[in-house]
C-alpha cells in the first residue's frame, strides 16, 4: 500500500471513520471489565483518551492540560473531563461523551464523579474501579483512593494498548499517508545534501519539508547522523559536517491525523566504501529475511511468533560475526504512539503477532566509533487478508547523494 | 536587560555555570532531607533532572527514556541511571555523577541501588528515601516498595521545583537569550503577515525564524490566533486567515540551553477598530499597574503577595467593567520549564515572591466570538539588587502590519 499526501478531505472521513469506531472499542474495553468484576475505567494516558473518546491532545500537552482528556468508561457512558481551556475543543471532538467540567480540586470532585457513573458490574453503586497505574502519579492515585475509600482502584496496565495494537482500516490508511508525507520530504532533500552542510541543519530541513508537506507533526525529533555518529544508538542531530566517502542515517516519521510513521533511510555521502557497502548489503539481508517469512506465514494465513522475526534477522546478523553490532529489538508498532505493542525485540515476552498490525522491522549493524548502517521499513501484517503490505515507499537500494 | 542572541562560547560558559552550581544546589537539598530525617532523594522529573545532575533530555523524551536521567541524591553522591542508549551521554554531561546502567527489569536493580547509597540521616543503611510522587507512576511505585519492603518511600512533591524557583545569574541570562531569539523572530516575521494568510503558516515561520535564529527547541508550539479566535484561551493555529481590521496574537516561547521564554503580542492587521484598540489600551494599563507596584517594591528592596500583583492587574480590568473576560492568571515563573513556580494566579496559595526570580505578566481581556487581546513579558524580580527588569524587549506599543 502507497498511501498519498493527506489532503482535508481525508481528515474528516477519518475522524468520521474514528467515531464510528469507538463504541466497538469500548465495549471490547467494557467486556474485559465485566470478566474482571470491574465497574468502571478511568483512563488518563492520551493515545488512550484519543482512541476511546476522539479528544486530541498533542504529545507532551497531558503535562500542562491538567486533567483535561482524563475520561471515564462506565456502563453506559464515556465521560470525559476538561477545564474551562478545553471546553470548546471537547465539545466538538467528543459528540457521544458526557463533557464534566474539572478545575483546581479534582480529588474534591471526583466522589461526586463516581456516583454518577453506572457500575459495570456491580448491582449498586460503584465497588471497583480499574485505573491506568502507569500513567497516574503515585500522589494522585494516594490523593483518589483517600477522597473515596469505599471505592477501590484496582492497578490496570497496557488493556487499551492491547486493543490498539489491532488496526483499523482507517487506522492503516493514516499511517500510510504518513509514510507518504515522510518519503516525499526524504526524496525532495536528496539533492540538497552536500559535504559541508551539518546534522542539525539538513534535520531542520526535512523537519519542515514534512511540515509543509502535509504532517501536523513529527512522530519524534529527526536524527540525521554523519559518518562514525551513525553508529551512535540514540544520537541527536549536532554541528558535525556531512563528509564525502562517509554514510548519512535519516531515522525520521511524520504524523497524519494522529498516526504516525517511523523509517530509517542509510544513505552514501560520494562513492561508498568498501567496508560500508558490505555493511549495507549484510543489513539488507538482515531485512529481507524476516520479511519473507512473514510474507510466507501472511500468505498462508497464519501468524507468528515476535521472536522469531526477530530471530529471522538477527541470525543474518551472527552469521556475518555482527551479532554483538546489533544490540536492539527488531521492531516495534506504531500508531498513535510512536512506540507501542506488538514488541518484536529479543527480549519482548513471547506472543503471536496480532493481526492485522502494523510495526517496523529495522536492523542494524553498529561499529563503534566508524560507522553504523540502519534500514527501517514499516510492515502491514494481516494474516487474514493474507497479506504483507511495505507502508514505506522510499527505496532501499543504496543510494548516492552529494556528488 | 536585553540579551543577545546566544553564541557557541555563551553554551559553553553556561554549562560550567551549571556545574559550579550544582553542589550548592545538591546540597540545599541534602540540608531539607537531613531536617525531615530522610536519607536521600529519588528524582525522575527531567526538569530536576538536568537542575541536579546535568544530564539533558528533550521535552517528551521522559516517556521514552525508560529509567535514563532518573537520579538519587545520598550524604556524598549523586547517582544518575542511564541504559546503553545514554552511556555516552551521561558520561559527559555528569561529569561529577556515579552513572548507574539500567535496564529491562529496575524493580529488580531497586535492592542494590539502594544499598549502594550513604544515608543522610540514618546511622546504619538507608531507611527513608524521599521519592517524586507527582511523577513517579502508582505501577511503578509499587513496584519498588515491594523490591525493598525494609525502605520507606516517602513522597515528597515540589521541592526541588521551590528551588528553582530561586534563579541564578547564568540562568537568567538564558532566559534573556530566548527572549532575544523570541523578539528577534517576530521582528523578522513582521514584513510577512498579510491579509489572506493563515494562522498555521504564519506559526510555522515564526517557529522556523526562532530555530534558525539560536532557539535550540521551542519552549511550547506557536499559538496564532486571527480575529475572534483570539479570544480563545487556548486555541491552535488552524486555516483561518488573516483579515484586515482585526487583531492577530501571537504567544510564544524559545528554548536556549535549556532555558524558555515567552511572550504575547497582539498586533493589528491594518487599522484597528476603536473596540480593538479600547481593549488593547485597559489590557496595556492593567500590565502596566503590577510593573509599577513591583518596580516600587523592588526599589526599595522588599517583596509582594503573589495575589497582590495578579490584584494589582485585575482591579484594572474589573474597574472597566471586563471583570469577567480575564478568566485566568496574571502570570507564572519560567526557567527550565515554562510554567513553573512562582504563581501568579488569584487562586495559588498566597505567598511572598521568592527574589530574585523571573516570571510573566500577562494580563487579557477576552470578548466571546468577538475579538482578544493579551500583552504577556517576562520579568527579573530581584529585591536584593532593588530592580526590577524586562526580558522581553519587543515593543509593547500599538503595532499595525500587513498594510
Amino acid at each position: 500500500m502507497t498511501g498519498a499526501v493527506p489532503q482535508a478531505a481525508d481528515l474528516e472521513r477519518w475522524q468520521a471513520a474514528d467515531r464510528q469506531a469507538r463504541p466497538a472499542r469500548v465495549g471490547a474495553l467494557r467486556e474485559r471489565l465485566a470478566r474482571q468484576s470491574l465497574d468502571g475505567y478511568f483512563g488518563v494516558r492520551r493515545e488512550n483518551t484519543r482512541y476511546l473518546t476522539g479528544f486530541e491532545l498533542e504529545d507532551g500537552e497531558e503535562k500542562v492540560a491538567g486533567n483535561s482528556g482524563q475520561f471515564f468508561v462506565s456502563a453506559d457512558e464515556v465521560v470525559v473531563l476538561a477545564d474551562s481551556r478545553y471546553t470548546v475543543q471537547a465539545a466538538e471532538q467528543c459528540p457521544d461523551a458526557r463533557l464534566e467540567g474539572v478545575y483546581q480540586d479534582f480529588a474534591g470532585r471526583w466522589p461526586d464523579l463516581l456516583a454518577s457513573l453506572r457500575p459495570i458490574s456491580s448491582g449498586n453503586g460503584l465497588v471497583r474501579l480499574a485505573v491506568e497505574a502507569g500513567f497516574v502519579s503515585h500522589a494522585t492515585w494516594q490523593r483518589l483512593a483517600e477522597a473515596s475509600p469505599a471505592v477501590e482502584l484496582v492497578p490496570v496496565e497496557g488493556w487499551v494498548e492491547e486493543q490498539r495494537q489491532i488496526k483499523e482500516p482507517a487506522e492503516i490508511e493514516r499511517i500510510a499517508a504518513a509514510c507518504a508525507v515522510a518519503d516525499q520530504a526524504l526524496r525532495s532533500l536528496l539533492p540538497r545534501i552536500r559535504p559541508g552542510a551539518t546534522e542539525a541543519e539538513l534535520a531542520l530541513e526535512l523537519e519542515w519539508l514534512m511540515r509543509t508537506g502535509g504532517a501536523e507533526a513529527l512522530a519524534f525529533g529527526v536524527a540525521c547522523l554523519a559518518g562514525p555518529r551513525a553508529a551512535l544508538p540514540h544520537g541527536s542531530p549536532g554541528p558535525r559536517e556531512v563528509v564525502a566517502g562517509e554514510v548519512l542515517l535519516f531515522d525520521f516519521g511524520a504524523q497524519v491525523g494522529g498516526y504516525r510513521s517511523d523509517m530509517t533511510r542509510t544513505l552514501f555521502v560520494g562513492q561508498p566504501s568498501a567496508r560500508d557497502l558490505e555493511i549495507y548489503r549484510l543489513v539488507a539481508d538482515a531485512q529481507a529475511a524476516p520479511l519473507t517469512a512473514l510474507e510466507k506465514a501472511a500468505s498462508e494465513g497464519r501468524s507468528l511468533l515476535n521472536r522469531a522475526v526477530d530471530a529471522a534477522a538477527r541470525d543474518v546478523i551472527s552469521t556475518a560475526g555482527h551479532g554483538a553490532h546489533f544490540g536492539h529489538g527488531l521492531g516495534h508498532g506504531i500508531g498513535l504512539a510512536t512506540h507501542e505493542l506488538p514488541s518484536l525485540g529479543r527480549l519482548a515476552p513471547p506472543a503471536e503477532l496480532p493481526t492485522p498490525t502494523v510495526f517496523s522491522v529495522e536492523p542494524g549493524v553498529y561499529l563503534d566509533g566508524q560507522t553504523g548502517v540502519r534500514i527501517e521499513d514499516l510492515v502491514l501484517f494481516d494474516a487474514a487478508r493474507r497479506r504483507l503490505e511495505r507502508l514505506t515507499g522510499f527505496p532501499r537500494e543504496v543510494t548516492v547523494v552529494g556528488e
